[in-house]
């Protein structure tokens, strides 16, 4: 690494539930948040809170891409934003993080696969940042490496239950406002992602079956946060476009290495699935050895033998490879949690920024984002038509 | 209850891992067991063993059922006789428990649905005894009585790896022996019986895709014991019919109360997962709640809720309903298993022949039994056109 | 063995919960239950549930002893009763097992050691049956073998909550009928038992605090049955002289192996404990690893270390040692219990009766019995003393 | 609160395992790090890592102390110097966030509390940030508020297994480094701060035995660092003066509430537990209810029943009071971690330093680090004597 992360700068786009996470874990790496950009007065509040010296208000994103004291862009606005800001980021000459999705259809997304595929672009990730739990590492190293032997399948879920009650309400719900796939496209896209991820391959063809059990919900009158709680007496009744839950049988293709062509994998997603809060659960099959993890209990994986006990691979412990270590900070037994995966997702992205351009890149680029977005697209049409879809 | 159950007698056909399992359950309830048949030496060993009365040699089972002393007859034999047993036996008179599945076609299952139709026939029951779990009654009553909303989706698995390695080796492996359809078949139709038993509702339409991850195996020469290790450096190779594997989605009907009508499921079926050993899983989702349950630790049955904490429902304590009690012998923390389940399916179908007649009937029926040979058709069929089968 | 199970013929005597768990264990066994013995009205009701043919009322229990159909005795009456019977049956040349604790005080016990101690005399058990969980049978066959390294600490509990409430009644809470110690008494000194079975050692010093939180409790004015719920409006209040909580620390001795002398212990043990119902919980620490099992758990065991990964070591699997595969009877994944382990138990003792007396004996014998009396005592004098009391 | 946190300056004495997760969840805050103190060269490295802009080199603390651009200083240097770093920032009139044990004797401690005891005093928080998990101040308020009835027992553990091998090395093994009590003192006194603070109850006698099993250890030549992998082969032998394990008996007296005076507690505490990293474990068992929870799965409680299901309270959800929201920042299902904890611990203090001064005071105060340290002296003297010791 050239520079010291702490000489990097932040301006951040979005002060909603994850900006905040995003501008806590710079804080601990010692990159500086130098700009903030939101409502004028979420904007003040997030500023004053931080001490951030530069606000935008009224959500004036231009503004803040022109700012002389930042270095990197954090994209955390609404879903339908997302395009416009990180090509005028990426036009500015700005290294992007931009959360998930990358945008509202494919053919958004693409346009901003080309403007970073030239040769000396900025860096650009998406979001997802399951893949920098320790447990994801390891689990990708043990497939890599073939420790699980070939591959088979995979199994899992990503269970939430926000929005189980017709009276939960939140603009993902709108498919004008989050994108036309609302379970998948919000959640269900962190599972695809982390096991590709994991893999090392590629979905090419998708079968899914998407139900919307509240197709009429309720919603406040005026503005709501996420996970805020409405009352039902002021509530109005509007017809819900996006589905509460999908089950999604996934084909790979070609892994980077040996040992995972061809896996065939069946996730269920689930917003309404009481009881589980944030459950991304993933089982992966070889014929050697199987590993689960949720990412609920994210400091250990469950490693699953035949001819021998099964193990339970503790992060920071003897279980985890040396090459993991260098994404987790705390010994076995002290546990690291959700925001401890944002980090560590900084500091590959920032470490690559300040000189690292290490090989492979393990953060979600654009074009894993956009792979995302097409999935999501597949998905809708093989639900649609009852057959296999390929991307 | 009009004659006690000791005055009952049975008669067990087969002497391979499961027969013994029979045996031991009937002697817990102080069911006689008064006659064996199998092969002439395992039928003697067994009745050495248990102090069984009467042998029948060579796979005599028409010999066991001309026994006066024989008031049930119990069909543990290998999958492909199953029908001209049970045909035998229901012509003679005699009450039967059947081991699934219940034939290996549903044109020759069908023939038992007819002969056990008429009104004054014996009693006929297909050994799905998942459903005699006290947690699976215990879900069931949820869902019935609908404490847990109206039931949106389902999830699950059944897990095992005793098939994991090429070189393992059981007579189920072949299509000829054990039936086309092999995982699913064999752990699957548990699987899917034990849902529709807790929904109160049929599958009306399934869609799959299966998998053979071995398409060569090596077996032994000679004969084996199910469980029991073989030496590769006897063993030859064979192309195998069965799948190891299927995702399974299923779409089920109207349920006889109104919590559960149309309602999804998702279960994934593997013979091959390393580190499971018998993992009947599943999840029900509803609009107030889900319960979770895993046939690896019978006693507990995880209730999630939104709005409230999560609770961890303990078989024989207040979590409990009352109507379940009858089917737990042990109070709560001394853990009863898979042995028990026998016990209580087979003390339901007794008191059932000794004069109980309650209604509903709980045990599967020939019926039951004929319902999942037609699912692993239309299973196999769906696979192959990769669309959606009615059944 | 010399003669088979089924050849062997038990007489019960007890119909209260723990009879009926000792006959269905003999039944599953194929050993003929002959007699039973009670009060006449409970004696003829259990004959008439489990077809046996002798029936003995009034609590005659010399009347059973006398009968020419009984090879074995198993006590399952008040404890303080149990030497009075176990004399009587041991002077008739009949073979015991005997319910927990042997007696009320050691200097009762102590007889019945004399009258076993003789050369050529009847076998005498005593129903430690938690010794038989192979989940035990494992661990200790781990320490034997020096797997742990040297054990250095041993921790855990005995938690149940059935006599939480101070209307909870049940004629152990009476020293009268239960002896002096209750919860340390009937729960224990099953810890204690189960841990000198692992660890091949014996308490040589204790150290003890004693509590009894509810000094009044209420009772039901008539008899009532264990586990049953009483009314409150009928009860009487009464002043409790037994212990409803213990915290005792234990000094072990020499071991009959090189890996575990002078050991020390730690247990609490609470019949008041909210939640628990039956939880034998123990963790065994060694130089090399550790071992921790909950008796409500009982297939599995987890094994620590420290340089490489946890194990679960699950019964029937790979885990588990072949010298324990003789106390276990279903495969890897399917659950046994409770039940279970009564029945390996008295597999062990009828093995040994009807001809095997293999060495080391496993079961519990008299002198065992009584060491649990004599520790008994010794734990209430250091609650009393505040000191450390050697055996 | 009448300033924002990130007004306020912190200087960081030491630079070990422990100085990061301060400026971390110091910066997390919003606070600014200033200042930072070591040997020359960590001091520098440390300042280049995260952007502190003034360097103390050569353990100059008293440097530190001077500089006009502290308002708090972090003590995270070895234990035997933390009274006089504690005293002089004291008398500087900086407040102090000390790193616990507070010092190595209750003769130098005593010295903190008189100089904290004064009106006007700075803030001074000992860093027993266990208080701080979102579990613990849950389980304090189910206790203060009556939810469990009344407190009969406690028992937990704390075990680790960073010290199992006799070569392994860390300065705490020498008394003359750590103090004469290791496992206790390093981390059993944890335990007991943590369940005080959930008791709102001090403990007022205890009974101990310590043992030491590696009574000669192996150490390095030269310096190491703790969690750090040793070569034996350089490795020289050494007498250890501080105990490997303890079991601990404590008394606790009347609470600050009226639902638990004189509880007794019970905690086995270990660095040579094989498998086990850092767990705090505990269980609290009233009258009504009990819960358990252990560190490494610091999201979730298990409340224990007997009348209704054990429940599962998960940070974040319906099932955690309203008044420890503000101690959590991630939404259920997002797990937080041991960073997190230091995090509200700091905010808590600095909370209090901005301004806000609420009452009662949840962080531990001098008189609690002193607490501490006498209970220490206490259990080696009940170790000792065999006999339970007043504090």
């Amino acid at each position: 690494m050239s520079v010291p992360l702490h000489s990097l700068r932040a301006g951040v786009i979005g002060t909603g539930f994850i900006g905040p996470v995003h501008i806590e874990a710079l804080r601990r790496l010692g990159v500086q948040v130098t700009a903030i950009c939101g409502s004028t007065r979420s904007a003040r509040a997030c500023a004053d809170r931080w001490g951030i010296p530069e606000v935008y208000g009224d959500y004036d994103y231009q503004a803040l891409i022109r700012s002389p004291n930042v270095d990197v862009v954090h994209i955390t606005s609404p879903n339908k934003v997302h395009v416009a800001q990180a090509l005028a980021a990426l036009r500015a000459g700005l290294h992007v993080v931009c959360e998930k999705p990358l945008g509202m259809t494919s053919r958004e997304t693409r346009r901003v696969v080309h403007a970073t595929a030239a040769g000396q672009t900025p860096v650009f990730a998406v979001n997802y940042m399951c893949r920098f739990f320790p447990a994801v590492l390891q689990m990708r190293a043990l497939v890599h490496r073939g420790d699980l032997g070939r591959i088979m399948h995979v199994q899992g879920h990503f269970f939430q239950d926000w929005l189980l009650h017709e009276t939960d309400y939140n603009w993902r719900l709108l498919a004008s406002e989050g994108g036309q796939l609302r379970a998948v496209g919000d959640i269900g896209t962190h599972w695809m992602d982390t096991v590709s991820f994991i893999l090392g391959a590629r979905i090419e063809r998708v079968f899914a079956h998407l139900e919307t059990f509240h197709k009429t919900r309720y919603r406040p009158r005026g503005e709501v946060q996420t996970f805020a709680k409405a009352d039902p007496a002021t509530m109005v009744p509007y017809r819900v476009d996006t589905e509460d839950f999908g089950s999604v049988l996934m084909r790979f293709g070609r892994a980077d290495h040996p040992h995972a062509d061809g896996v065939h994998a069946n996730a269920s997603i689930s917003q309404v699935a009481a009881g589980w809060k944030c459950s991304l659960a993933l089982g992966i099959y070889g014929t050697r050895g199987s590993v689960r993890w949720d990412l609920q209990q994210p400091n250990e994986i469950l490693l699953g033998r035949r001819d021998e006990p099964c193990q339970i691979l503790q992060r920071g412990t003897a279980g985890f490879s040396e090459d993991v270590a260098g994404f987790t900070d705390y010994p076995g037994g002290h546990p690291e949690g959700f925001p401890d995966s944002h980090k560590m997702h900084y500091r590959a992205v920032y470490e690559h920024i300040a000189g690292g351009r290490k090989s492979p890149v393990l953060f979600a680029t654009a074009e894993d984002g956009h792979q995302e977005v097409r999935l999501c697209e597949a998905i809708l049409k093989s639900s649609r038509s009852g057959r296999w879809v390929k991307i």
